[in-house]
């Protein structure tokens, strides 16, 4: 991995950054996730499901925010200097995600700012909606990723 | 299922509920995960792991956030009447999760109410700790469980 091929924190601006994806749901997927990690009826068997409240099969929450990740990751942030999250200020999970849904993730920088008390990284104050191809938002997150300035990289040892 | 043998919104006291797990992380657990959904060197690999800032192969903050679920939905949550999650409030990632440690969660009810416009649901103000079995907090996460109220289970037909 070259040092010189990543995105910093610098190189990014407050607005939208663009859409990633798409993903592809299957009910494979759906309820090989929901068997490892969220074993409720409506994730694990389309018959089962048919009796709650979502009326069908639907992915895990989580499974959602892990589908997300991977599209945000292949999109942008393995190319990024990224230093990982702190965590996560708020998930919406709107709709449900059906098998046949393919999602997108549109990404927006809503703020940036330096930190206080690490100067060689910066937070990126992050919006990511989760869309089917339909139009449909199935979820939204907010969170802070953490980058490594350029002037860090900069001073780097050749 | 029988209904009467689920717990109901009107069961649930403000107050610690309880700690549930144990679920043994494994290397190969994290990077099957990360494989799927997290490709970031700290999770998929672990001489690549170690150039990077947590220093060793660890977790998927998402992952972690997986095997919470696991271990709330073993714990208690499939004996309730329970109709998923709006979303969640916070999550926050506090220390490295590593192959080898047993993760517990500790689970809170911090406030109950009533809804408002659906008089057959309730919300559990919940707050979740992932403990290790050395007793650090490696992430707490903040959500709002739905669950059906008693009286909407008794006022079904017989």
């Amino acid at each position: 991995m070259s040092i010189m091929a990543k995105l910093y924190w610098d190189d990014f601006k407050v607005g939208e950054l663009g859409e990633f994806g798409r993903m592809q749901v299957t009910a494979e997927d759906i309820k090989e996730f929901a068997a490892h990690y969220d074993p409720q009826p409506m994730h694990l068997d389309e018959q089962a499901a048919r009796a709650t409240l979502v009326g069908g099969l639907c992915a895990s929450g989580w499974h959602t925010c892990a589908m997300m990740m991977r599209i945000v990751a292949d999109g942008f942030l393995l190319d990024t200097a990224s230093m990982g999250a702190p965590g996560v200020e708020e998930v919406r999970w709107l709709a449900p995600v059906r098998p046949g849904d393919e999602l997108k993730v549109r990404a927006t920088v809503r703020d940036k700012r330096a930190s206080k008390s690490r100067p060689d990284l910066g937070f990126l104050d992050m919006f990511f909606e989760v869309l089917t191809a339909a139009g449909t938002c199935v979820m939204t997150v907010r969170t802070n990723l953490m980058l490594r300035r350029r002037a860090a990289a900069d001073a780097l040892p050749a």
